[in-house]
Formats: C-alpha cells, structure tokens, sequence
C-alpha cells in the first residue's frame, strides 16, 4: 500500500496524521498526486459541463473551480463551488442533475480520502474529544440544527468534520469491538443499497434483495447443516435482535397460545445461558415478559465454556421449584472470552429434556466458513435456531446479522399479522416472497446486498482465508505474550476464538504481593493506559471486568487490514504508556 | 432537468427505458453527453494514473480504459478493466490503493447513473419479473453464491444488474409506500454513514454520531412541545420497533417488577388502539407477552379517527373484567386512511384513568415541522412517548424512526442490563454518552447521520416546504377525482394527510347496482390495475381492502420529486389499463 520514506504529515491540514509516537512513517507523495489528479478530473469535467449550462443559473458560482495543482485546491475548491448552492438546487429541481453530480463527487473525493488514510498506518486511529468539546464547537464544526438552510459548502465541510472526529474502525490498528475493518467490496455493496434505498417487506419493491436474501440465508443453514439448507430464517438488525427472535419462536413452538393470550397462559417458564454468554438473552427475558430472574445463569470451566451438568442440575432444579424449561443458548464464541460451549453435550441435554436449543454464533458463527475452525462449533447442526452475525467475524459492515430456523414456518407463525395493506393475498407474483410479516419489524432494511455482494467477490474460500488468518494472528499474540515479563493471561491455553485476554502489570505492581491492593491497582491499569491510548489515538482496544477478575485487556481480531507488525505494535503502545504506571 | 424532444432510449441498452406507453419522451442527449465525459474524466484519471504505477503488478489488465467516446464505452472499458483483479486486491492488500479507488469510481459511475435515471420520467420505474425468472437467471444476471471469488467486473456487472431488476423507489412516479423519494443530501449522508462504519453503542466509537442523535432527539421532543425539549429518545430500527419500546417502557413505568419477575407479577394487562392502527402495536402486544388478544381495537368514525366514547368505554368494560388497562395508542397519520386520532381527546381519557399516552406519528409525525399542519397532532405534547420516522413524511432515506419519550430515565431503566465489556464506568469521559443500554440492541446502526446532515442543509423550513407541497399535492388529487366520472371516494371530505383512498371502477362497473357482485367485481379491479402497472413498469400505486371496503387504491404522496403533472399521469394510467376490464 505505501513504501517506506519521510513523511509529508506536515503538509497535511489533517491533526490527525500529526504526532503519531510510531517508528514507522510513510510516502505519501503518490497518494497526494493522486488527490489533486482526481481534483483536476473532476476539474475538467465540470468545466467542459459548465460551458453547455445555462449560465445564468450558476452565476452565483463566482469560480466554478480553481484548477491550481496545489495541495490545498481541495479547500479553495470548495469554497468557490458550493457557497451559493443549496440543497433545494439538486435533484428534482430543475436544472438539478449538474450540481447533484457535482456535489456527490465532491462527497466521494472525501470518502475515497477517508479511505486512503483508514488503511494508512501514519494516521491516527481518532482524534479524541471529549463530549463537552465537540458540543462547544470544534473550528467551526457546529452540530446544532437550525431553521435555515446551509449552503452545500457547509455541508461538505460538515462531512470531512464529521469524519475528521470520528474513530476509524477500519484502521489496522483498531482492536477495540468485535466489528472491525473496512471492506472495500461491502462499502461499496453498501453505497449501492442507499441508493436504490428501499424496503425488505416485499418482493414488490424489492424483487432482488429478497432473493438474495433467500439464497444467502439457505447457504448458510446448509453451512449450518441442516439438511439442504431447509428452514427459515431473516436478516434482522443485529445479534441481540436475533437472540431475541430465537427465545419468541421458542415460546411460540411449544405454547402457541401465548401469541394470543399472552404470558399468563404460560406456566412460569425458564431460559438457560451461561455467565458468560451476550446479555441480550436476559435482555430478551425481560422485554418478551419472562423476566430477567428467569434467565438462569450457567456456570462455566476457567476457559468460559458452560459445565453440562450445571446445565442439567439447573434444569432439575427449575423443574422441582415448578418452573418450566423451555430454552438453553449455547454460546458459540462469547464476548469476552471468545470460548465456544460444547453444543454437542448441551443438545443431548435439550433433548432429554425437549428443550428448545439456540445457538448464539453472532461472534463464532463465521467460523463454519472454515474448515480448519468449524470444529469449534460441532453439534450446530442439532440447534433449533442460529443467531450468525456476518458484521462480526466475517468483516461485512454493519448491520448484517441472521437468525436462523431449523422448523420452516414457526418463524412466521409467531409472528404474522396480516396486514392487508402490505401484504395482500391477490398480487400478480407469488406472494410467499413476501416474508415480511414473518418479522416483528415492518419496514426493513436491505441488509443483505453488501453480504452477497461480498461473498461473490470473495467466495467461501475468502472468508475462510480471512478467518484463518486472524485466528492465526490472536495465536500470535498469545504465543507472543504468554509468557513475556509484564503480561498474566486471565486464562490458560490458545483460544479458541480471536479473543486474547490479558492483564498488563506496570513495574510497579510485579513485585508485588497478591492480595486487595494489588488487585485494586491492577482493576485501574488498563482504563489508565486505553484513555492514554485513545489520546494518542495511536490504537484502540477493549478491556473489561469479568466476574471476580478485575479489568483486563480483551484483545480481539476481525480487521482485514491488521497484520503481525500491528499486534507488536499494539504491544509496544501498551509497554509505552503502561509501563511506569 | 430534461426539456421535451425525441427520445434516445433506442441508443440505450437499459430495457427500462424502452416501450413506455407515456405520451411524454424527453432529451436524454444532455445526459449522454454528461455520461460520457464522466466517463472520459475517469478515464483521463486512470490513465495518468497508470503510467506512475507499478506496471507489472497490473500486467493482466490488457487495456486499462477505452476512452473512445462512444455510447458503449461504459460497457467495453468495464470488459478490459476489472476481469483480472479481485477482492484480493483491493485494500487492505499491498499495492491495493489504486485498483480500490478505481473500484470505487465505477460503482459511483453505476450509481450517478442510477441516480439520473431515477429522476427521468422516461425511465421506468421498474423492469417487473417474476420471482422464478429471476432465480433462473436474467442474462446472466446469476444470483448463486459460490466458493470461489468473481473477478471485479463480474462485481460491477452484478451492481448494475441489481439495479436494473430493482424498483425505482425515488422515481417521481413511485407513490407505492409511506417512503419514498431518493434526498441527495441523505444519500451522501449514508455513503458517509456506511464509509465510517460504526456503531451507536458508545461514545467511544461514534462520538460525533452519538452527540448528533442527542442534539436531533431534543429537537424533535422541542417540537413535540415537550418543555425544554427534555426526555429521552433513541433512532431504532423501524416504526414497529419503536412502536414495541412505547409498549415496553409504559409497562416498566407502571408495573416495574415485570422486567425482573415476567408478566406473571403484575395483573392481566390490557392495550388499547385503533382498528385502523398500525400492526405493530398488535405485534409487539404478542411479542412482549401481553397476547394479541388483549390488545383492543377502538372503533372509528367513517374518517378511521378514534372515537374516545369508545375508548372510555373500552376501558370500563375491561376493567369489570378485571383486566387493568396499561397504554393508549393514538395514531398521528394512519397508514391506509391516513387519519389523525383527537389525540387531546384520549389525553383527556388517559389522565381520568392513570394510562400510558403512545402517539404513533410514524407517519404523520412530520407535520409538527408544518405550521399550517401541526394542529393536527395538537395535544401531542400530552403524550408519554411518540413514535416519528423522518424515513417517511420527511424523505429521509431509510430507516431512521424516532422513540421519544417524555420520561428521562425510564428508557433506561427499562432496558439497562449493566454489560461491563461494553459500558465500563471507568472510562476517562462522561458515559453518560453511552446511551447503548437503553436499547433492547447491543450493536445500533447510524441511523442518524443522514438525518442531521439533511436537517443541516434544508433547515427546518425545507422539511416544511416539503410537507406544506406533498398535502398540497394530494389535496390536487382529491379535487380532480371526487367528483370525476369512474372513481368513488372511500371516505367524503379533503384528506388529513397525503393519503387519498379510492375505487376506481371501470366501464362495465358504473351502471351496475349496489350488492355482492359488484362488490366482488370492484374487488379485483385495484390488483387487476396494478399488476398492469407493475408489468408496465409505468408508476406503482398501493390498494387493499380495509374491513368491509373491498380493494381500494391508497394514494400516498411523499416524495420530493411528485409534481401535478405526475399525479395527472396516475390518473391517466388507471384509465387506461382500467378503463375497460
């Protein structure tokens, strides 16, 4: 992408290419070329268009461009075209389509830029504000809305400002979520569903979509395992919405009258999940009336794997006190951990005891893209339902998450209303490809165009070479950390997924012994060193409680762009700003 | 934007612009001319470009462009640009940058293109197939995923594809939902969104989104006439989903104990809303574990306004039964008949009997940016929380719904689950910007972005004018047909919103006596029409039945690019195909 040499950071308006602590520094002298050539292309465009145009109508325009090749063009550029033009002069007005293309280009040179600069390791990964400040008014930059108009020039402006104080998830050096990264082929999937920039509710209005979100769910319950890909399925707006669907078609299955009765129809009915699995299962507990008590937390092994048995003796447990199993989720990568259940061993258990067996893969899912991981999920195949969030492991931009159905038709049992006004019965085509009452959404977002688009430019095989390598990456880091001064991994053994989780130990605190004040000092490292590290706005990554264990660092890999010299990288920023905490 | 003469669309390989029955054929020459300089323009970028590059590294690109300005050019310099590179080869890969932002450019170019088409009355509004012809593949057109990647160019062919099969839904024409219309501003402002590709849940990771949803929020509760504009709000993804917050936070309010302990804590609950309200209200009665049934419908006047006589009445009788009645939903903008609920009236109702309040305004919601229409949301202010979707009155692109609520802190405590991997209170900024936890979603998309940049550039006038011209629109509509030979009105009297519902009955209908079989007859005349419609790809208009009424059309104007001319072309065209069944 670059090649090594000085830096021309310094003739670069941006803060946030500016004081980065990196040794490593790049040309960027071809990128730059690169910009004032687009500047001059769209340059010559827009004067060759101008001259066909009603004149008068520009008048306002004092300078259409400054076709100076200088780095600042972008900027006077600017300032000349867009100071009279308003929004009510684009399409549909009159007269509209030049300045609408004039414009939209002006918005790709700033996005194309953000992209550039997203993969170049000299730039910051943010520019850290506090609230407070960017409420104030950052140069210019005003968030408060008004009455009147502004002129598009302000609102380009208000677009570079937006990103300019935004964090850049796409960067090498972001680790701090489990969505990371910016694919090129999704984004571009992505700008193309804004702009058709329509509904999932029915085949009417959205023929392709529909179908490519029934060929794309079938692939992945065949992936799933089950067999020829039959079921149901949707894409809804993320895992917790996902979970949330598996526990209503659950309840739906085994007490059907409950959509019509409601809770009280129900005897009182229990949920299983481990202490470590997503808190939208006990989220959905208490939205869908179970109540959150309700949600019965599993014990794990030290790796955050449930105990089966805990499994069965909370099930007997629950059955002597009244209550009714109804629904265990296993956890297929857990948040924090990254450790897969043993679905297998749990779903002897639910059908022992018929209860209905969900499986969260919304972090692990992508992993049965890959046939050296997809062992961690065996046993799948026996679930009623899969929660598989493609914006996670498999780097499709938010939002993209599926939930999935063994049975064909409870889905939408459960959740059918019929509303004639949507979904009439007497349309020309045939109306089962209109699966929008199978949703408790109405309207729905076209999630699905940028995973499809994604998975034919990569096919199977690059998601899998995708997965593998971050596997292989977090591998590298353990092996890398494990035993190295400074570092306590908060549990043994290679992880399963992604997920690296470790405490960073300051000078001061390795001598000392264990005990309250160690553990006290320790639980404040890492918020110290990630609020260092955020700004410097050199590298993002999460850190966390968990249970008894006091703040840690939860490293996680799903960035495309992140290589081996970005975790050493990462480890140096940590050693740099913690060491002599 | 295009001036009469004859029309090129013999020249264009796009079948949408082919055979359209319109009396009106516009210049496309103009617009040719633009298409290929644009195409030049790259062309010129591309070339400079190369001869600084690598050459090796793009060996197997034979030719890189074609700049032989023909009308083909598109297609040829696709063939020879993009057949040899791949996903692979796009950022983060080395040497990526130039091949991903060509990449990039063509897309824009399909989606410029796309753009201009959307708003050329000569164009189609859809190319209609059925389900099974576009499964089986259109012109190669192959919807299969695969295991192995497609080269770039198949990419661009599978987006121009995706297009073309699709539905126009910002076409002056299209009046087929509550959104439609394609806003330039809101457009850049999602290529924006899914470029920086993040997520609502913290301030860590959107800052700048997060303040911008805040500052939106209070505004819109500013308008709503709440004082100060103070409460709390979320952007969730969908009028349905926002509608079932509403639902869940009136129950925390008044029986708090449920989110812990399940519906069984507290007695049988009962909802109440109008026959003629949106579904979702039902939905979410199902999903939260009230029962369907215990979600009643109040009857309407003949206009589908609530009449609160009905409502007291309603809630006496479900209290001798022992039920206790929790929340009122009044709706601002029905979906059908597009009435306005005496929202002052069931205020009055729901103070006498302690109710929750619910203004559903996911429709009519943007007339409180209308001064000569806000009073019909008057005693809107009296509401608990309000449901607005500035997706659908306001021509934001979608989804951006609002949940208000006039209560701060019960959104909160309502859904709140403390996770500690996410909103640490340790963090080195304010968290109470980390509004994630009032969600019922863990990852939220940026719903917001487009909407403030849209605000920003129209200023709240602009939203006004918009509004004040779509009713006036519709108000041309019901003054041209109410008394106009072949059509009935569905209800008497100037419509509250856009929405204008009638039966358009054609020759063999208008002698025929009143009864069954002309009911029957009139009932299949709207699916009849429309599918005529849909396979002439000429407008796209709603009908459906509602109670005893057989189908009926619901004509709906939002969209910025409707004008007189395109109304009467609606009516010209359900003669024509109508006229004679």
């Amino acid at each position: 992408m670059a090649t090594s040499g000085p830096t021309t950071s310094g003739a670069d308006p941006d803060p946030n290419t500016a004081n980065l602590p990196s040794s490593t520094t790049y040309d960027q002298a071809w990128m730059h070329g690169c910009t004032r050539k687009l500047g001059m292309k769209i340059c010559g465009f827009l004067q060759k268009n101008n001259s066909l145009d009603d004149k008068g109508r520009l008048a306002g325009q004092k300078n259409l461009l400054s076709c100076s090749d200088n780095s600042d063009s972008r900027f006077r550029r600017t300032e000349s075209d867009f100071s009279n033009l308003y929004a009510r002069d684009l399409l549909p007005a009159k007269n509209g389509e030049e300045p609408t293309i004039q414009f939209l280009m002006e918005v790709v040179e700033i996005l194309t830029n953000y992209v550039r600069k997203t993969f170049d390791r000299s730039t910051k990964v943010l520019d850290f504000h506090h609230p407070h400040q960017l409420l104030e008014g950052m140069e210019g930059f005003n968030l408060e809305l008004s009455d009147q108009p502004e002129s598009l020039e302000q609102i380009l402006v208000d677009c570079r400002d937006t990103l300019k104080y935004g964090v850049r998830t796409g960067h090498p050096r972001f680790f701090n979520q489990l969505s990371t990264g910016l694919d090129i082929i999704g984004l571009a999937g992505e700008w193309l569903t804004s702009t058709a920039n329509t509904n999932m509710f029915t085949y009417e209005i959205a023929p392709v979509f529909v179908l490519m979100e029934q060929l794309t769910l079938k692939k992945m319950r065949e992936m799933v395992g089950w067999p020829n890909g039959e079921g149901d399925g949707l894409f809804s707006p993320g895992g917790a919405i996902s979970n949330m669907y598996s526990v209503m078609i659950a309840r739906y299955k085994y007490f059907p009258e409950v959509k019509a009765k409601g809770m009280s129809a129900a005897p009182r009915l229990v949920l299983f999940t481990s202490e470590h699995s997503h808190y939208s299962i006990k989220k959905a507990g208490a939205a869908l009336g179970f109540g959150s008590e309700n949600v019965i937390l599993l014990s794990t092994d030290e790796r955050g794997r449930v105990i089966p048995a805990d499994l069965e003796a909370k099930i007997i447990d629950a059955k002597q006190k009244g209550c009714v199993p109804l629904f265990v989720n296993a956890t297929g990568g857990s948040t924090v951990y990254g450790a897969f259940d043993p679905i297998n061993e749990i779903a002897d258990i639910c059908e022992k005891y018929n209860l209905w067996l969900h499986v969260d893969g919304a972090w692990g899912g992508g992993l049965l893209m890959s046939r050296k991981h997809r062992h961690k999920l065996d046993g799948i195949e026996r679930a009623n339902s899969v929660t598989w969030n493609p914006h996670k492991m498999m780097g499709v931009p938010l939002q993209c998450s599926a939930i999935l159905v063994r049975e064909k038709g409870v889905l939408a049992g459960c959740n059918s209303m019929c509303a004639g006004y949507l979904f009439q019965p007497d349309k020309q085509y045939d109306v089962t490809y209109d699966t929008g009452d199978m949703a408790i959404q109405c309207g729905r977002h076209v999630d699905i165009f940028k995973f499809w688009l994604m998975w034919k430019a990569k096919g199977t095989i690059g998601f899998e070479q995708h997965i593998d390598k971050c596997l292989d990456l977090s591998q590298y880091l353990y092996n890398k950390i494990k035993d190295r001064e400074g570092y306590q991994m908060v549990f043994d053994g290679v992880p399963q997924h992604t997920n690296v989780c470790f405490w960073y130990l300051p000078l001061s605190l390795r001598g000392m012994p264990e005990g309250a004040e160690r553990q006290e000092k320790l639980h404040r490292v890492a918020p110290k060193i990630k609020a260092l590290m955020m700004e410097s706005g050199t590298t993002m990554v999460g850190y966390q409680p968990q249970g008894q264990k006091v703040n840690f660092f939860r490293m996680v890999v799903s960035n495309p762009a992140a290589t081996q010299s970005d975790i050493d990288f990462l480890i140096d920023e940590i050693e740099r700003l913690g060491h002599d905490l």
